[in-house]
């Protein structure tokens, strides 16, 4: 199937032609990081990559990524050439409506994931080489085309630790060592010793090769077929804008397009038509991991069980259900408790170190192939991998993120490991769902209910015990909320520890003749906006309450949602953390926050113009 | 001034005993964590630190950084050592209103930063390292004490890379390689030679030691020392609870106080009173940079100038004004137009590469020295950092970040690009400030606001041009607003990109009579509260519009601002995106994203009553 190297050189100059073409119908791309990594890609094409382009979801193909997602015009002239585009839809590039975006998304099959922030192809590619291997149990190979300059990404080195522990021999990585970046020359430049030093300490295989000599990308490609129980990468020298003088290996020719195309196509032979026969894929059927079945775990009213607990055994209940469902960790498993997962369960839990743009890397990459992975770590240091669930979304991925210790209400531990800031940023995301259970029969019921939702969801759960006053038969979903407390003379918005003590205040209101009504607002967004506008048409007035920062959370969700209601004069006071707590107790903290039944009753008392 | 090798080890075990002391009186905590490092520290405070406890601010003073900072214990203990706290402090650990919180804090002097979210001491290091060296121009030493946990993270990678690159050789890692993480053993364990070729494929000499052999410690510390052109790592083999058999190098232990407290003590040998007199740090004064003065840039009205041109203007000229003026950029300085700053100021210009969690830890470190940073690069790629940042609040950092770029209106780059939830996230960090101006005069005036501002904040900018329409000698400033359009039927609320848009709206809609008021809310936090308040009052509705998700931005505030405000009330409708967007012209990109000029009109139209 494969062609000799002639056929191949002539392939790369078509990738640099259509490259060329496309980013001068756009006025606009980035030519010049395609042309250098043109050879790779053609010897790829030609042999080694296997992926059936008329069955984007064909579960034995191939992968391939581009991690330097700015290099579209290659990857779109890679689908002309392979016949997944014609040539009038390649000319679409970045016009409005096209699947050709400016960077890769998934509105193009078989683009697994989009890219364009760089360092996040290579960590996702890790993910779906863990799936491989550890799931699907199929042989295919994911290639990963990355750039020198996110070389200085450290979610790279994430990935490359990563790969190297778990010795996956299921992926390429291939990069492509222009030399010159947006501005200036990275840091290595044409240093290629250092870029096999640094892979190779990391447990990879690294084969340096000039990467326009497609007898030496040929034997490298072998190479890294052949190795069996290393991950190998291919280091190769490029020049940017090879093929075309007035920009080849040049300064200042970044993300633009080519001041003379027609010149440069001349210069590169001419336009081709040249179509290549991609190597087909195993047709062996992926593992599918058998499942008992089972119930989802209830929890008695009155008991006082951790969110976090409940998390724990939710996930490792729902794997018995489907089969589908993963768990990974960023080494804080007794904390999140998704250690119940993994002990029930080891065969579909990763381990992913303290390293968070992997962790949800790692997940991305699963989802690419069906499973759906539920992420946990503190709720605080998902902000780590903020731009990875940023992309995750224009990726249309579907991941389950949840988050432990969120909030004053840990207490000693202090300000660092204590997330106010996780509801505004996660609401933020397009597609989000935003859950903040405040006890353990919502969070089982929200696992089950997140499991189906296809977007990023978050689950954020409590270090400390809350009392079950949720029924196990009682209604809890996506966009919903419940009242724990009746009364019509104010409302009490809550979710997650704040709800316990709302309804203490109701109560110590109640003994004063003020019949508080507290609505937990467990789904934060979607918020049950209609429970919100009935609060406020039959309320009055509603205190909101959260341990959380009072931008972008709870507070504004009912703003929002009251502003697009019937009831938007209603006033609503917001309790939040407003102060950068310190250590103490989590009674102590939440006093101190002003957001424990003090704060509130205190609040509410004052809408209602009682005494305080 | 330096003591024999018995006092060392008396020395290191007071530091065990006080950390098992501290956590068992707060009931939490991490002695064993601390246990692992103490003869790490008692080397370093007899002979190596020159660190004046007194004068914790002193220019010359060493810096010690405590990356893993839930060795919290250890920490205070050190603190105890040379006089900076007493027995009593001591045993206030983790307790409300202590200085001693769970994780260090620049509460308690001479603590630089707040750690406790791993992997940000190294990057925050070599920042202070590079202002030693190219700012200050003083001869301390940086020190920090990393965990091996922390190796996953890619930020410490960053750190290695750029400490290398910079060949500082003013900075010491020291790994406390205790093998042992929070639930099981760490990728490499207690293979120090993985680190070693790891950390030396990045630049620096790694030195692997036991790290409880205080002979060892000390010529590590002077080879350290007397290192020239490179950094140096020290990798430590250490036990975990090292000294007491109940958790000696046992899993299970991490983050929890000692069963038998007393016990323990007894068998590290009993409380010791040992003082150490650490060395007195260089007196030479830092590095000034003389400037000429001048005035910051100001645009003729009327004049089409893109923010982020003027962004790179304003800040070359502050800091012709301001010799404490830095600034930062991760490789896209001729995006965000830092370039202008670099060409003027190519010392006080920091190159980060595509690394934007040690991009803005560098900054981080610059700003512990008095030193007032610029961090730039696409706004979308900030919340790579956003854990920097929400840690930097922890710190009370002095941080500028501009971000460019921002929303649909960059046009064919795609989303990935695009910056859609950078307010939201940002808005939510304690004391932010975010700017977002819409014309080149409030760019210069903001840009020498915040430089005055003690806090984080950041300026939103754009990538295309849009019309000046503040007059030069306008007053712009934090928390303010101005009006770009008189009227009073109907308010508009609009920053950035739609002012302009609003603005047309505006005149559109005066053609039919309807006479709107157009705000412009450069200041998003603080938001301009009363004049918000007034256009509800004197307006009676409002359409507010954002280049941004519907969550956490310009909108929310403004719902946040009236519920506040006597005017809750007033009938608010938000315009934003709300779709993930594609590529295509600015243009059509915000006008399918319905926040250009016809949408506003439209949806004004429809507050006022009027047919559409």
């Amino acid at each position: 199937m494969a062609h000799d190297a002639d056929f191949r050189r002539e392939l790369g100059q078509q990738l640099r032609v259509d490259s060329v073409r496309s980013s001068a119908a756009a006025n606009s791309g980035h030519p010049t990081s395609s042309m250098s990594a043109a050879d790779l890609m053609a010897v790829l094409l030609d042999g080694h990559l296997r992926l059936d382009y008329s069955d984007p979801k064909a579960p034995g193909n191939d992968h391939l990524i581009f991690s330097k997602g700015h290099a579209s015009p290659l990857y779109y002239a890679v689908l002309k050439a392979v016949g997944a585009i014609d040539d009038a839809e390649l000319l679409t590039f970045r016009k409005l409506g096209s699947r050709l975006q400016g960077h890769p998304t998934p509105l193009i099959p078989p683009t697994d994931v989009a890219t364009g922030s760089l360092g996040q192809g290579l960590p996702i590619g890790v993910g779906v080489a863990m799936a491989g291997r550890s799931l699907d149990k199929l042989p295919y190979r994911v290639w990963v085309l990355c750039g020198d300059s996110e070389m200085a990404e450290g979610s790279m080195w994430e990935a490359f630790q990563h790969a190297g522990w778990e010795k996956l021999d299921n992926i390429t990585a291939i990069i492509d060592v222009n030399r010159l970046g947006q501005t200036r020359e990275t840091m290595l430049g044409w240093d290629l010793d250092g870029y096999v030093r640094r892979i190779e300490a990391f447990g990879w295989k690294a084969i340096a090769i000039d990467g326009h000599d497609v007898e030496a990308i040929e034997a490298a490609y072998t190479e890294a077929e052949n190795t069996v129980g290393q991950p190998v990468a291919i280091i190769a020298k490029t020049k940017k804008g090879k093929g075309v003088a007035a920009v080849e290996d040049q300064p200042g020719k970044h993300g633009k397009p080519l001041d003379d195309p027609e010149a440069a196509i001349a210069e590169l032979g001419g336009s081709r038509d040249l179509s290549v026969d991609v190597a087909r894929p195993s047709t062996a059927a992926p593992n599918v991991f058998e499942v008992p079945g089972g119930s989802m775990p209830s929890y008695a009213l009155g008991d006082e069980v951790a969110t976090r607990k409940a998390y724990g055994e939710s996930i490792a209940a729902l794997a018995d259900i489907r089969g589908d469902v993963v768990a990974l960790d960023g080494e804080v498993s007794n904390s999140t408790h998704s250690e119940d997962f993994r002990n029930a369960h080891p065969d579909r839990y990763f381990e992913m170190f303290i390293a968070e743009q992997q962790l949800v890397a790692a997940a991305t990459g699963m989802q690419v192939r069906g499973y759906t992975p539920f992420v946990s770590t503190f709720a605080a240091f998902l902000s780590r991998a903020y731009d990875f669930i940023r992309m995750g979304a224009i990726s249309q991925a579907k991941l389950i993120l949840s988050g432990s210790h969120a909030g004053v209400s840990i207490g000693e531990d202090g300000p660092s490991q204590m997330a106010l800031e996780d509801m505004a940023s996660l609401r933020a995301i397009h597609g989000s769902v935003v859950l903040h259970p405040s006890d353990a029969n919502q969070t089982a019921q929200l696992v089950a209910a997140v499991a189906d939702y296809d977007g990023i969801s978050f689950i954020r759960t409590l270090r400390g015990k809350t009392p079950v006053r949720t029924a196990p038969d009682e209604d809890v979903r996506i966009g919903g909320s419940r009242i724990a407390h009746e009364g019509s003379d104010v409302a009490i918005i809550a979710c997650g520890i704040t709800l316990d003590e709302a309804v203490k205040a109701a109560e110590r209101l109640a003994e004063d003749g003020v019949h508080a009504r507290v609505l937990d607002a467990y789904s934060i967004k979607p918020i049950d906006a209609a429970a919100v506008a009935a609060a406020a048409r039959e309320c009055g007035s509603i205190v909101t309450v959260e341990d959380h920062a009072p931008e972008g959370g709870l507070g504004d969700a009912v703003l929002a949602a009251l502003a697009e209601s019937d009831e938007h004069a209603a006033h609503v006071v917001k309790l939040a953390v407003r102060e950068i707590p310190g250590s103490g107790t989590p009674e102590e903290l939440l006093h101190g926050a002003k957001i424990d039944a003090d704060a509130i009753a205190d609040a509410a008392q004052r809408l209602v113009g009682a005494p305080a």
